[in-house]
């Protein structure tokens, strides 16, 4: 079973992130730098309480893009290890770059780019969109395409973020709309590129074992414990980011368990679908962001959880399968139904939010609000289109050879691109039983 | 191995969830409300900092319910997925009914109820005592009967805790009396009163595996971190909160110890029992609750977490096969000895240690303790006693056609509730391999 | 394949953990105390806020010691168990030990010992130095051998700590020099005194497998994103504890990405090597302890990031397979690799950085830095030296027949110290497998 080495010209990888990390060094050598020390005690303590405020909700983001979302990909039984590597190897790589371009963009002063943790926080937000549309691609792409992929979705990003937020005026704390309908079409458009009109067959190894299924459901609760700091921690200290944490903590507990209620009705002998609870329970957090720091009543946060769920659940269910068969559209981790649904309807949900605000409690931020709704639907309109052309010119630019995509026999396994040990004598416990037997039957 | 759909009437499950949350919708529309933004700078800065010296111990908190009980339930093998899916589904649905029931009875002014952060975590200190009470049944029992456990077992609690804080002045910021005591003899009464007098046989699927065993300990361990956040957040911030710390990681360090000294000794040949470990450990936390912010010597809280270990590992060696066999009291994760007993010897403690402050160093807080100590004691009568009537009704309840107690044989198996998908074909290595080489035979 | 009883000398440990719990309860209950109440309401403002400042840190950093390294070291696919619970033994033994020693050396006044949880977080310092050590010789030492050797490094570590930080004036907030440096060889030296000249063969038991080094993996990206965390815990509030967080998230970042370059570079078909992953992405978090909060430019932490990991994975391939040929040193984790290179490379950084701090920016805190790194060089050198005497005598102390060091054909096994259920019948699947075919046969 011995991968021959003609097919994985595995040296662009590391030629490419070598030259990265190279161009990253000298760039910022040159650029970037941190504050002067604070003269003053009173600064000092500003800085302090600021480190105190912001730090810890930034490490709950990190466990959460670093462990949590990488055991929620290892449902794949022997691509575990690439899934986790990958999403890990992104976040950083992704990170970087759009420190560099957000750098460029908005930071630049007098020659300078003056680091915070806050800006390392907002790069952080920007990878996100990375490591949710590679869901779209898991296990059929090699490294090299899901690192150009990376590069051009993190500029994409930043000019839509621009657009959204500066030019329209969106509020957007969870990222509702920048960052999970944004990547969901974008990697959704970046599946049709590749797979083009091919339909992917099921292949062996996508089947999830018991096991691959236990450890992606324990990422599923640790994305679902720490999701309010995700939410949360770009909010106004105070009042807004106290609400923004009471509503997504109220939408995720209702999707959580109408997602049970959901994909148990949906089956004959009413047995939950592991897949459904690993997403479905997530979905009201993706929902909340964009409304999360609205005055609105508790009630919708939760009315607006137990609804994604649902949307959630019935896009698994129908949705998925229906695309695949009539768009030829490949949606491997099902990132439609978990960011792409969801985000449409807290889009929609903050049209609703700022209508009736505007005519009922009109005292609360109406200045700030009302520019939101009206344009969150147009935003998502304006992504359904937007990802046309481009899509297509980096759907040409990964199907170079080069990038080495792996043929289908070898995708969903980690021994193409690891040196796992053993994995050749015992590649897992049940084939190795199989082919025992087989192997005596001959 | 297909199931029959008759056995399995998951109907009731979807039907109860969904009837519920369309009422908790309903209850939240009608009744709760956030509090109005503070008009004030300094109303402001009062609410932020109450948020980052909260939210840091809650989300400790949820990790600890969320990821560590439920690895920890894991250490049934084929029965991960369950349990990790019903503590899930139990703390978010006693979550909310807790909410409720709390709302109405202490929030309820003017016909509104105010959430904030605060209240979320007293309910989720209510959602503990169900998830530690299905340790006794887990894996027998279904999860609609689980659910009718919980229903009642939320408002016993808001009842139980009700008597002791606020009648009684019993200080137990740890919930050592309140959640461990009260939780363990409402589980086992649930057990009694389930079973009845028939002994639960050994079930093939019930040993653990080396795998299981692992995670299960990696449960532990994300306890073992997290406790003195669960100790300490409700107390007075300064230094009662700061002795609270010292004391919990005091008594959780001598219990980590003393657990390897007395499961070493107790067998002939030395080796550590898997499960005295994962349970022992922990024991530490347990009794240390009620006691962790008194005006203790350290010396205390070492001597009280290596005194909850051996208890707690004597409990699993000799009382709980004791009490299997002669009250036919089935105990499966052996919550009497994680829970119960180091639970009463935190209360006895308690008393002692009014008693000593009383003579002693009578200045402080002993308007406070008083009270405490003298009523300890009685408290952990009343819960050995006042479990009889009212489990009695449950327990008939419980019993139920329609609540579908799975039948022995498929018992402790995750194929009852989930599609696992695979599991049919190959289910667990070992068997896989067994049934491969049994076919060969045939 | 039972193990007769006559080769588990268990009651040595269960007699000496039990002899030293009581001994630390005597010295406990006679010297140590807690602080007054504070009488003042500002004083308790204080006490609150140190709290909130340093508690998120130090749960973090527990963490890390507790699951993330903890789940690092079960890469040997047999001996998981083993090794977490060795890790948490010994945490917990050295952290107490650490606080006796601590006490009686700097906090004894006037016959008391205040405790704080800054004092707890100083000996979790001292024990992380015992769980470094440890992994040169994991699998291969039994539980007394382990504390042995832990009893004798605190000591050890406390007075070489106290020579560099006091005495020679080097400042090392992320321990590079005192905890990894001082560690590596001190674990190095045990190795060699316990294996002498004979090399260690290759144990059939010591290949990771697939789901090991998952698992291992996830222990590493544990350690990884809470590693800001313990390098940041003991630095100045302020600006300076914000350079340190900073600049250990570029260290590792850069880490990370480069780890994946060197890997790939190093093998003919570009496939990565599972321990260079789990290994180099910390390298940087190591090799930036010592300079984080100094006044250097962020390109500085991205070179050292970049730089030590390549050090790490060039190790791994090429001087550990050396130093077992040559000097017949045993280094089972590859801690030289992680530890002793990158921690050697970030002492000779702090050189460079007060070398140019003096001459250029001398403006900023140029008398605490200036002894710093003159005295780094020495320091490591003196480490390279200093284990030579001490090293024997250890030596022959844990050869000591008493100890009970397991023969090789049961190392890097759970069941000879543990009653791993089922583990005889069916000892891991893929075996259970081939013994189940080759019944078969015979």
């Amino acid at each position: 079973m011995a991968v021959p080495p003609s097919i994985c010209p595995h040296r662009l990888l590391p030629l490419f992130l070598g030259l990265f990390q190279g161009a990253l060094l000298l760039f910022f050598a040159l650029f970037v730098t941190y504050d002067e020390p604070s003269a003053q005690p009173d600064d000092t303590n500003l800085v302090a309480s600021k480190v105190y405020s912001t730090f810890p909700f930034f490490q709950d983001i990190q466990v959460m893009l670093v462990v949590g979302l990488g055991l929620l990909l290892t449902f794949l039984p022997r691509y575990g290890f690439s899934a986790l590597t990958h999403n890990f190897l992104l976040l950083n790589f992704s990170m970087q770059w759009a420190l560099v371009l957000q750098g460029l963009l908005h930071h630049f002063h007098h020659g300078q780019i003056h680091l915070d943790l806050h800006k390392l926080l907002i790069s952080e937000f920007a990878a996100v969109t990375v490591l949710i549309s590679v869901g779209a691609i898991l296990g059929r792409a090699s490294p090299c395409q899901l690192l150009v992929m990376a590069t051009c979705e993190i500029p994409i990003y930043l000019a839509s973020e621009w657009v959204i937020v500066t030019h329209l005026g969106v509020l957007d704390v969870g990222g509702t709309i920048t960052i999970h309908v944004f990547s969901c079409y974008f990697g959704l458009g970046v599946s049709k590129a590749l797979f083009r009109a091919t339909q992917q067959p099921l292949h062996p190894k996508e089947t999830p074992t018991p096991s691959s299924d236990l450890v992606s459901l324990v990422g599923t609760l640790i994305l679902w414990v720490f999701w309010p700091s995700f939410v949360a921690v770009l909010c106004e200290p105070g009042d807004a980011q106290h609400r923004a944490i009471l509503n997504t903590l109220l939408a995720m507990s209702a999707s959580a368990i109408t997602t049970v209620v959901a994909s148990s009705l949906l089956e004959r002998d009413g047995k939950l679908s592991p897949g459904h609870l690993q997403n479905g329970s997530l979905a009201g957090g993706v929902a909340i962001g964009v409304v999360a720091d609205m005055a609105m009543p508790p009630a919708a946060a939760l009315a607006l959880g137990s609804l994604s769920a649902v949307v959630c659940v019935l896009g698994f269910r129908f949705l998925t399968p229906l695309l695949a068969r009539k768009l030829t559209l490949h949606d491997q981790c099902g990132i439609h139904n978990l960011h792409g649904l969801p985000g449409i309807l807290g889009a929609t949900a903050s049209v609703v939010a700022v209508l009736v605000a505007s005519k009922d409690t009109a005292g609360s931020q109406p200045s700030q609000l009302s520019p939101a709704g009206g344009n969150a639907s147009e935003v998502v309109q304006g992504q359904w289109g937007g990802r046309g052309v481009g899509g297509q010119a980096l759907g040409a630019a990964l199907r170079l050879r080069c990038l080495a995509r792996p043929p289908e026999r070898l995708c969903f396994d980690d021994s193409l691109y690891f040196k796992i040990q053993g994995q050749d004598e015992s590649p897992g416990a049940d084939s190795s039983a199989e082919e025992g037997a087989l192997a005596l039957k001959e």
